[in-house]
């Protein structure tokens, strides 16, 4: 069988024990080899971290035949470089991230681990799709999320991804079905819960509110979700703002 | 004093203890009042990431006119939340990340805690630069770094900064002059050093290699910095790419 000789890695940012990366384990093993390289701990919001200033190590956990898995003391994104460069004896032709427990949809992508490693995997030149469903419990349902990994999986593997740009997937309960589309311009409203720690000292849990700075267009991932969409976003980070710079260059300020 | 009564928040990704910062600070000390606000450890490519799991603290370390100064328990992201939604009485004019020890040029934006700072800061409205130069060393003689620091923080704070973007400045040693321009399509080829730790576990430090994937390109941070010129470049996160959304659309798979 052909698709049994296609490497996936699986990876996520609610580390290997959380139910979202289990559900995707049990599916990508329906497409080939399947090596799981994922956080030994919730990495929450870790974006596109590294670690640098301390060392990090990886453990084997489980050694079948077609399926190796190993947990990492690193973020996701060092779980992508770990397993490429070092653990994997060939680059994976498939990197699946998540489920996320709660969507990534917005602005969010830029503070999500999930899609931190998504985004790894394509700026290696490797396939790589992030998954994430909207229910934050530990023991979430996501078995209605199934049929639309499983499609989008075996789309990508038949037809590819353009050079560079993965898959930001954001599934809500029971879809309608799933639209490409782009993320919506958003933004993080802080709120700081402050606590006391047992020590007595003054502590802050980081909260806040999702606000949507373009409610009024239909064309973006959060609209479809309201819409009881999930949402399919071709991703790629960019960070270059060309119209600044045309804009800043007739100041001549610099040389 | 009209430049009095700006208020400038210092942050940065070495630490509040490292040589950078101090050079930042007295800088931005003649421009306004200043509140510092960074990390009371070293985050380096600590990128977007916030603490969602455990919570931060701060602690004030200095309280004089005009002057503020207080050490975080969380990432660069975390400080400047933590500074704007939290500890400052009302918005900064101004946000100043740095003096990071070593260069954030091409796709190091995407990793560097320095620029999530930066990033962060634009994205609440705030005008946000980023500063890197190249000396790694922690006592690195940063003099020559002050006319140009000072030339843009005095142009951004004369002019601003189009909404939602920050500059990422990035001074090589002793430079020739500074330009605008974009950063470079580029990526990093990782290689782990394995060590045994004392307990005789192998464990990795991650390295790599920078590699310029458009050498021949005259208008970019890395070419510009190889001649000898400091770059900035105007940076916004944008990670949808509607090129590969046409593209994808045309597949029809999707609703």
């Amino acid at each position: 069988m052909k698709e049994k000789k296609t490497l996936i890695l699986v990876t996520n940012d609610d580390g290997i024990e959380a139910h979202g990366i289990r559900i995707l384990i049990d599916i990508a093993r329906l497409y080939g080899e399947v090596i799981v390289v994922a956080p030994d701990s919730p990495q929450s919001a870790k974006s596109h971290s590294i670690t640098q200033n301390i060392p990090i190590s990886f453990r084997e956990i489980k050694l079948e035949n077609q399926y190796r898995e190993y947990s990492c003391s690193g973020t996701p994104v060092d779980c992508v470089k770990l397993a490429v460069h070092e653990i994997l004896e060939r680059k994976p032709d498939l990197i699946l991230s998540g489920i996320n427990h709660g969507l990534n949809t917005s602005i969010s992508v830029l503070y999500s681990g999930t899609m931190g490693a998504a985004i790894e995997g394509s700026l290696n030149s490797i396939r790589s799709i992030g998954f994430s469903a909207e229910n934050y419990l530990p023991d979430a349902d996501f078995s209605y999320t199934v049929p639309y990994i499983k499609k989008i999986i075996e789309d990508v593997m038949q037809n590819g991804l353009p050079e560079g740009v993965s898959l930001n997937v954001n599934i809500p309960e029971n879809p309608k079905g799933m639209v490409l589309c782009r993320s919506a311009h958003g933004k993080w409203k802080e709120k700081f819960i402050d606590a006391k720690n047992p020590h007595g000292r003054k502590v802050f849990w980081i909260s806040g509110k999702f606000i949507d700075l373009e409610p009024d267009s239909e064309d973006t991932d959060i609209f479809l979700i309201n819409k009881g969409y999930a949402s399919i976003v071709p991703t790629k980070a960019n960070f270059n703002d060309i119209d600044s710079l045309k804009e800043l260059k007739f100041r001549k300020l610099y040389q």
